[in-house]
């Protein structure tokens, strides 16, 4: 059985069922900060070493192998955050059948994001910039009808917003949590951990 | 202080962040089902009774007494799934100011029901359908750019989906959690915890 899971932003955002599925597993594969965030669940040194497997490059080649090894053991894969927000549970959904794969929802910093504004889920609509900047022109139209969270990273080019008040939310949850206000061309992203709240178009 | 904290959905999604504040919290206010959820947090009968207390009357009468109290002493409102993800996050943001309000999120029935159908967040729009029947119509244009899940009871008309193919994700992580596809004008709504998952328009 192969389980992708949602470890939140930081350890405490941990929910007591995903802990339980790591440490019922046989091996854990993820980040080395997905790593490092569950490694204290294993007591004994010997444990951690056997268990957690830092993936080192991503990509179909290395999926398919965890998937092959979930066929015999129960195989943990880490997704910080959570798995169905621009994360790695549409990838395996997408290459497995799913009555082999557990996806398990984690605490996102799109949460974090909406927490921090007071604005709702339902009122806006939330856009992955991670290297898919040409379509990103398309999702701009949403702004007619809802305000827009896009997540992005340090490449992303804030001359696509002109000149919008926006609000710029940096490594929520993480060191260095920072927001800043400003209008689009006076403001730079400095964290690939980065949300941009942008205001509906009125 | 007030914490409005997400308690997700089933009890196993409780966050360890989530769980100390309601341990230290004077006072814990929340739905019978919430209440119910957290109780065993409390050992003795004694102390179980003296700090946790249902709301009754959901209303701006009630959120204002909550918030008099919370001068003085630290207030915790559950609120099941996330709070702002329809929930209590935003009417609690309306009335008090941030510095004195901390909203922490917990796993909403919208991530389980992007985890179970292996869409990814940013590739649908979330609209809730409770009591906002006339803006629908509007959110509805949504579809000609992504898809979409309807938060719905069953007060919610499936007429207005049309002939379209829908799935509905009733109970999701609740008992009698049932999973239904169907055109809209042949199936019916049999929850008051009922998404119901739209394909864009094409």
């Amino acid at each position: 059985m192969l389980y992708v899971v949602g470890t939140g932003v930081y350890k405490a955002q941990l929910t007591q069922e995903v802990i339980e599925i790591i440490e019922r597993g046989d091996v854990i594969y993820g980040s080395a900060s997905a790593i490092e965030m569950v490694k204290d669940l294993f007591l004994l040194e010997k444990e951690k070493n056997k268990k957690l497997k830092e993936i080192v490059n991503y990509g179909k080649e290395t999926y398919l192998k965890i998937i092959e090894e979930s066929r015999f053991r129960e195989v943990v894969v880490l997704s910080k955050g959570d798995p169905m927000v621009s994360g790695l549970g549409t990838v395996f959904s997408g290459l497995i059948l799913g009555e082999k794969l557990k996806i398990v929802p984690g605490i996102s910093s799109v949460q974090l994001a909406l927490s921090r504004l007071g604005i709702d889920l339902t009122d806006v609509v939330v856009v992955s910039a991670h290297g898919k900047i040409p379509e990103l022109e398309q999702e701009l139209e949403l702004l007619d009808y809802r305000d827009m969270l896009v997540l992005a990273d340090r490449k992303f080019d804030l001359k696509k917003l002109g000149r919008r008040e926006i609000i710029i939310l940096e490594n929520l949850g993480m060191n260095g949590e920072n927001i800043k206000t400003g209008r689009a061309d006076t403001l730079e992203i400095e964290s690939d951990y980065s949300i941009i709240y942008v205001k509906k178009q009125v």
